[in-house]
């Protein structure tokens, strides 16, 4: 039903254009009733206003934490207004109905980062807001609730048209986007909580997202899709994008997988080209330009029209050498002028800064359905102490370091994974197979076609143990000369016989690293 | 610090257990405050309590919508202990101090299982309880909050342990606790809403979830897992495991993917069997062991080790055809009693019966960090009115019903992904390629591998585009003879004439289906 406005209560942090809907209550002769600093603003801005104080007739107490938790208040705004005894009850006590509530929240996330002194940050946790919030939401079959002044305009509109009422579903609404946010606001306080006490795994897990895009579409076209930032800290994603059309859904995604891999080396200029969620090229080198063809040369059939992160500011020889083909994204921490002048040529070629964008969390999740499986990030390579060195021949200190970036770049491709490397760059990678064997097959022949030369004496990388010699005796033929694995098969005797035939090194991690 | 308890505000809608904690209670001299059935309960329990309306002076109104909104318990609940303003306001006011709240929400799930009457699910949003809980958890630094019966036995402990007081350190994780719970509350009542208006991407977006298990760990050793449940309706998971081992991280993902492919065949008897979140196998039959055979033949090397999901009822003939080799699980709508019971035998063999298993979203997100992707399901195959027959030669009817099968399969296979496909059965699947003419390549080498007669005259899907001839050609050597793809390649021309040339039958969709 359409529902007249008697009283409205006001209690916002955010006072901006709060003129605009008090021009409205006034002309359909509401009753403000407000208190502190929106008071104060009610009154300067020249309309009429009671104080909360003055309305329950109870002095505000506490510095504030108590002032509308108030039984005139809450009947106010949770009365039936279609039952007599309810309304016989508010007469009784005199008690007068409250039919729209505008509520902002104490700035809880603005005061993390304001703050590192926990008592201050507890004290901009709201009790009374959420209560009234919650309590107008629950009854928005009688009350409107606004806890955004980017509803003003609409509730104007709604007013206007129904001359002094508004419609039950516009109210309920506002109803549903307040309960969202009363989630979202505690999500944020158990999340904080959870963090400062370094629960990683409660009992009841919350995630909160605040929609910072809607996408053209989904993964593909006839999907829907938003993306959203889930941050105690920043109100925008961190991808600060220079040129280019907007960002889709499958660029996210191989955004994300890139960044992963990128964020894993911190040493060297480090080149990642990322297609269809798996790298299809990656290498470390002193040089950037250098990590960047190399990072290219692995599979450049592949490499067109993929993401290319680099964690190097972007010089224009590697911008000139970008611009010979198509790139659908380039990320990378900064670019020098000129190199930014080539890149932005292509209009459809993305460009974007992550120079400002760090990891926020310890956490993976995936969703599927009404389950969710939560689990820490993967985050160890190896530990060297723990290194078995289970062939005739050993590797020396140089080699382990090679191998150890095989290994790290073999952590991000998609299980089964297979990652042939040689001088720090992937000359042949194997995704995604549902054997081993055929994640080797398929490393060698990606070597094989683009950089066959480089095989010999070449590093691979197994993201967990070879079950048979099979995979092994592949990559050997090919001429891989080491190869770092997990180990751990009740197989390994004959992988490692295997491997002491054909006189190769090979070394056990202990450490396995499955990535779906 | 640790603080003594002078008065208790009791108020739970689960009266379990009550009677250990007011034994305590009584023991420290701790006055108890209650209302209604809490209040009845702890009367009959034999303990002194003090109602609510009694304490405040406040009779409460509305049905007992407002009570305990009221400034002498929240200002007892919220006041300072240290602070000598505060002090002196409370003892003007007579105001007594409120240091333990133990606290149950009204049932909105519960209701949610009773009842499809708005009025009365809405009802059930508990505000009195919310706000007490908020309140005692934001000041924990002196008020100890309890929202879950199984937290009676650590407050004993603590109380006992401190001769009536508590630590700072005990009353902090209570809090933590509290407000994951008042934000799960609302997540599930925003939730409610958002279904209820059809809002699938609002401003915020609040996923809420119960741990339903502790995983012994997650995609490696290193990492810890746990799975939560998120759903408005179930407690727990509608997996039902019937004999095996415990499910880890690795199978849960298999299982979630082989559901999703399961989900998609309607009409007859399906068998999928998967490896590393990808289909090595799938079949449809009229006869279940025909399904469940051809699926196993797409890739017997593979699927060793496999989680198997059938929607049908397992026999004994296939659960004796099952146990001739090894796979981690076995999903199926119900099994006969001696299917079961042979399939019992191997102990390290999780049998899981799927019959109640439905889906719940017509959402799907991935997390990133602190960004998530939300987007409709993929729900769709294709419009049979808006196929467009593009070669010279035009399937007959059962041809697309059988493309429709192979369409179906390659949706999801991860991308880039290629099937091929005979008698409703993979003989070949190309998965999570960089580049479109690997999938081709792994997909017939696979069938040449396995079965390479059955290549004659077979179907190939492709979930995208052919961006040029390459991948078809590949197909079309080995014996494929029909091929569906969305089109819409600048070398579609290409791909036709290619198509033409060889004489085959190739179709258009217009719908992509990316899957990474």
């Amino acid at each position: 039903m359409n529902r007249k406005i008697k009283n409205a209560l006001i209690s916002v942090s955010d006072k901006k254009d709060l003129k605009n809907i008090l021009n409205v209550l006034r002309k359909y002769k509401i009753n403000i009733i407000s208190s502190g600093g929106t008071y104060r603003s009610v009154k300067k801005l020249g309309f009429k206003c009671k104080e909360v104080s003055e309305y329950t007739g109870f002095d505000e107490m506490l510095d504030g934490r108590v002032k509308t938790l108030h039984p005139k208040i809450h009947s106010g705004i949770l009365f039936n207004r279609k039952k007599v005894t309810h309304k016989k009850q508010m007469m009784e006590k005199k008690f007068e109905s409250i039919d729209l509530v505008i509520v902002n929240f104490y700035p809880f996330k603005e005061s993390l980062k304001k703050t590192f002194n926990n008592k201050k940050i507890i004290e901009n946790i709201d009790i009374g807001g959420p209560s009234m919030v919650r309590a107008a939401a629950k009854n928005c079959e009688d009350v409107v609730i606004i806890t955004d002044k980017n509803d003003y305009l609409d509730f104007i509109k709604e007013i206007k048209k129904y001359k002094g009422k508004t419609s039950f579903n516009f109210r309920e609404k506002l109803a549903a986007k307040a309960f969202s946010l009363t989630a979202f606001y505690d999500s944020m306080i158990a999340e904080w909580y959870n963090q400062k006490l370094q629960i990683k795994f409660p009992e009841r897990k919350i995630f909160f997202g605040k929609k910072i895009n809607q996408l053209r579409y989904g993964e593909n076209p006839h999907q829907k899709s938003s993306i959203y930032l889930s941050d105690l800290k920043y109100e925008k994603s961190n991808l600060e994008q220079l040129s280019g059309k907007d960002l889709s859904y499958n660029n996210y995604n191989d955004i994300f997988a890139g960044l992963d891999i990128l964020f894993s080396e911190k040493k060297l200029p480090c080149t990642v080209i990322i297609k269809h969620a798996n790298p299809c090229g990656a290498a470390s080198n002193k040089s950037s330009f250098k990590s960047f063809i190399n990072a290219q040369c692995s599979d450049p059939v592949s490499a067109f029209g993929g993401v290319v992160a680099c964690n190097y500011k972007i010089t224009k020889k590697v911008a000139l050498e970008m611009n010979r083909t198509f790139f659908e994204v380039i990320l990378a921490k900064g670019f020098d002028k000129a190199a930014l002048k080539i890149l932005k040529k292509k209009k459809n070629m993305r460009v974007i800064d992550i120079s400002n964008v760090e990891y926020r969390s310890d956490i993976t999740t995936k969703i599927y359905d009404n389950s969710f499986l939560l689990q820490e990030k993967d985050q160890t390579i190896f530990d060297k102490k723990k290194l078995k060195f289970v062939t005739k021949t050993k590797p020396t200190k140089n080699e382990i370091r090679d191998m150890e970036f095989a290994f790290k770049i073999c952590k991000y491709v998609k299980s089964n994974a297979i990652a042939i490397v040689k001088d720090n760059a992937t000359i042949g990678i194997g995704a995604g197979q549902q054997n081993r064997l055929d994640s080797c097959r398929i490393a060698v022949q990606k070597a094989r076609k683009f950089q066959p030369k480089k095989l010999y004496n070449s590093i691979a990388a197994s993201d967990a143990f070879f079950p048979f010699a099979d995979g092994l005796k592949t990559l050997i033929s090919a001429g891989v000369k080491t190869v770092i694995q997990p180990g751990g098969s009740i197989r390994d005797k004959e992988v490692i016989d295997a491997a002491n035939k054909a006189n190769i090194k090979m070394i056990f991690t202990g450490v396995r690293h499955f990535n779906h």
